[in-house]
C-alpha cells in the first residue's frame, strides 16, 4: 500500500511543466539542490557596536531576563512561536518508501522552502534517526521551547496515526500529519469545486476511496465530517466492513463509521453505483469499472507517478478528471494547504488544528477557486498568491469559533 | 560559582558603546528583538510552476533517492552539513544563571545571528526542556542526520564537561561548549597579544585563574597546552591542589595536572609572584594582591557584568588589563573565536574539533591583531571583518594536520 499517493512525487519521466514546455532535466534538478535549499538569515544586520550589545551582549540579557520573569513574553521577542518544525523519520518519503532520515531531507527542505514562499513562515527541518513512535514524542516534547507548530511528514502508516494522535496529546501547539490532513483538504475542497461545477450535492453521494494508508483515511475521515452521503473504503484485500477480519484499530474504526451500505468484495462491487472515485492505492484499475459508476462521476486517480487511470482514459467516463500531477489539469497538491493552515493556526495562536480548522481551510481553498471554476479548475494553481492567505484567515476564524486559542 | 563570566553579559546598567557614545536604552534593546532576530529564506526563489518542480515534487524525488542509495550525497545536496545547532537548556544562561530553555532562546537566536554575521554559516537555536545529561546526548543522536555542528552554549558547570564529553563521543562532527572552549581561545589569544606586547616569554610564567567553572577549566586545559610555565586553578574553596579533599572528577584531574609548584592556600598565596591573574570567578579582588605580583604583570579581569578588580585600579599595578566589557580596552570576547572555528571545522569537513584546532584558532587571532598591537589592543576588535576568515583557514589547516578530516 503506498499512503503518499497523493502528492506528485518520483515521475521517473518528469513530465513537461506548464509555462516552460521543455522537460526538466536531472541537472537542472541537481543544481537546484546543490548546497541544500535553506539559509538563516538575521533580521537586523550586526555592523556597529551598538548592533553586537543590543542583539548579543549585554543586550540580550534584559530580553533573557525578562522571558524568565513572564514566560508569555517569549512569543514576542523570540522566534519560536512562528516556527514551524517540519518533522520526518524518512519512513515515507513520497513514492519512495522507508529510505531513512538523510535521504528525506531535500523533501522536508522543500517543504519549508514552501512554507516561507507561500505564507511567510519560518520552519525548519528536524529528520529523526528513529523511528519509535514514542522516541519521536520525545524527542518534540524535549524540544517544545524551540517551535511554535509541528508538521509532521512522510511517516509510514499506520504508525503515523499513533505518532500524530500521541504528539497532539503531548504538545499544546498546532500539530498536524500532513500526508493525512493536507491531502484531505485539498481533496475536499477539490470535490467541492467538482460538484459545483457538475450541479450536485454531496450529501447524496457515495464516495469510493481506494487506499487506506495514511492519506486514504484522513480524506474518509474529512469526508464524513463534510457531509458526504456515504464513503466506502478498501484496502488491498478489498472493502472495509464491520465484521472483517484482522483489521488494525484505524480500519476497525473505520469499518464502523464507513460503508452505511454494508457492502461487501472488492473494487468493482465498491464503484458499481458510486459517484466519486477517489484513488489513494498506488496500484491501477480497470476503466471499465469507471463504466459501473453513477452518471457523470468524479475521479480522483492520484497515484503518483502513475495515476490508477490515465486522465485521458478516465476522461471517457467522467466529465471531471483529477490527479496529483502537474501536466495534467487538476492538480491535487497539498500546496495549496500547508502554508495557510499553519499561518492561520499560528496567527490565531491556537493550540491545537481542529476538524472545523481543516474544513474551513478546504472551503477557502473552493472559494478562491469559484469565479473561475470549470470541469479542468476545480481548484486553484498550486502557485496562486490569493490561496493561502484566503486559507489563513478561514483557519483562524474557525480557530477562534473552536475556542482553541490562547 | 559564576562559569559564565567570560562573555560581556548581563549588565545592569548598559555601558555606552564605541562608535555611538550615547547608553543602549531598554526600548532600543527590546525592539531589537521584537518577533525574533531569525529568519529561514530560500536559496532560489519558487515563482514558476517549474521551480516548484525542481526543488519540490517530482524533482526532489530524484534527489532524495540519490541520496539513499549514496548517503554522502547529503553533504552535496541538503543544507545539514553546513548547520551548526545553537543547543541549551538554559542552566547557566550569561550571568542569569538558571532561568531555563526558553528564557535562554534570545540569547541562542544571537548566537546563530553571529554565526551568519561573521562565518556566513546556517545556525539554529535548539533549546531543551530537559536539564538531563543522557537526555540531551540522547536527543542530539536523535537528530543527527539534520545538522552537521553542535555548538554547546549557556550549561552549567559541572555539568557541561560530562555532557560535552558524551555529545563528543556520540557525534561523529565538530562539538564545541563554546563557554568553555570559545573562551579559553581568546583568552589565550589574548595572553599572547600582552607578552609579544611586553615582550614577555609565556613558557616561564605562572598564570592564576581564579574560577573552576566551565571557562575557568578550559583556559586552565588550553594554556596547559599551549606551553605556559604554570597554571593554578582556584575554586571558592582555594587553590586546587594535590590531595585536597572533597575534589570533584575534573577538579581533581586539575590538582593533578596544574600547580606544579605544589602551592597551597587562597588567592593571596597563589598570587604573590605570579605573572598572570585570569578572573573568571565572579567574585571581586583586594587590589593590593596585584602589588604582589611578578614585575609588570597581566591582569584579566573577565567577570560580568563586574570585573573581579576595575580597570582603572587594576592598570596601576599591570601594564595590560583586559575585560569582557565592551566599554572598556581589550575585550576577551568569543565572538571572535566561534564563528571562525566552526567554519574552518565544516569547511575541512572535520568530525572533531581538536586541540590543536583551537591552538590555531588562538595564534590566527593574534595574527590578525599583530600588525596593531599595542597594550590597550591586544586583541582584534569583536568586529573586525578579518578575524572569522584567518580563524578558518587556521582551524581547518590544523584539522588535516590532526587528520580529523573526512
Amino acid at each position: 500500500m503506498n499512503d503518499q499517493v497523493s502528492k506528485d512525487t518520483a515521475a521517473h519521466a518528469s513530465p513537461p511543466i506548464a509555462g516552460d514546455a521543455s522537460p526538466v532535466t536531472d541537472e537542472e534538478i541537481f543544481r537546484g539542490h546543490e548546497g541544500g535549499k535553506l539559509s538563516v538569515a538575521a533580521t537586523r544586520p550586526i555592523s556597529q557596536p551598538r548592533d553586537l550589545s543590543i542583539a548579543y551582549t549585554p543586550g540580550v540579557a534584559k530580553v533573557s531576563r525578562a522571558i524568565a520573569e513572564d514566560a508569555s513574553l517569549a512569543e514576542r521577542y523570540t522566534w519560536a512561536d512562528r516556527l514551524v518544525v517540519v518533522v520526518s523519520d524518512g519512513t515515507a518519503v513520497l513514492g519512495l518508501g522507508d529510505i531513512g532520515a538523510s535521504a528525506s531531507l531535500p523533501v522536508m527542505e522543500g517543504k519549508s522552502v514552501l512554507f516561507k514562499t507561500f505564507a511567510g513562515l519560518d520552519s525548519i527541518p528536524l529528520v529523526l534517526d528513529t523511528t519509535d513512535v514514542d522516541e519521536i514524542v520525545e524527542t518534540l516534547v524535549r524540544l517544545r521551547p524551540s517551535f511554535g507548530a509541528v508538521n509532521l511528514e512522510d511517516i509510514s502508516a499506520p504508525r503515523c496515526f499513533e505518532l500524530e494522535a500521541k504528539v497532539k496529546e503531548a504538545l499544546d501547539c498546532p500539530v498536524m500529519h500532513d500526508d493525512q490532513h493536507g491531502t484531505a483538504i485539498v481533496a475536499l475542497a477539490a470535490l467541492r469545486g467538482a460538484n459545483l461545477v457538475l450541479d450536485k450535492a454531496m450529501a447524496d453521494q457515495r464516495v469510493v476511496i481506494s487506499g487506506a494508508g495514511a492519506a486514504g483515511v484522513a480524506c474518509a475521515r474529512i469526508l464524513q465530517a463534510a457531509g458526504i452521503g456515504d464513503v466506502v473504503v478498501l484496502d488491498s484485500k478489498g472493502i472495509i466492513h464491520e465484521g472483517r477480519d484482522h483489521l488494525n484499530p484505524i480500519k476497525e474504526e473505520l469499518a464502523g463509521t464507513t460503508n452505511s451500505g454494508g457492502l461487501r468484495g472488492g473494487l468493482a462491487d465498491a464503484l458499481k453505483g458510486s459517484d466519486i472515485f477517489l484513488g489513494l492505492s498506488g496500484s491501477t484499475i480497470d476503466e471499465t469499472l469507471l463504466g459501473t459508476m453513477a452518471k457523470d462521476p468524479i475521479v480522483f486517480a492520484l497515484s503518483n507517478p502513475d495515476p490508477e487511470v490515465h486522465p485521458a482514459v478516465a476522461a471517457r467516463y467522467a466529465p471531471v478528471v483529477a490527479t496529483g500531477r502537474s501536466d495534467f489539469p487538476n492538480q491535487i497538491n497539498n500546496v495549496l494547504a500547508f502554508p495557510g493552515v499553519f499561518r492561520g493556526a499560528l496567527d490565531a495562536g491556537a493550540r491545537a488544528i481542529t476538524e472545523n480548522m481543516k474544513i474551513a481551510a478546504a472551503d477557502a481553498i473552493v472559494a478562491v477557486a469559484t469565479d473561475d471554476l470549470a470541469t479542468d479548475r476545480i481548484v486553484p494553481s498550486p502557485l496562486d498568491p490569493r490561496v493561502a492567505p484566503e486559507v489563513a484567515a478561514a483557519v483562524a476564524k474557525a480557530a477562534a469559533q473552536d475556542g482553541v486559542t490562547a
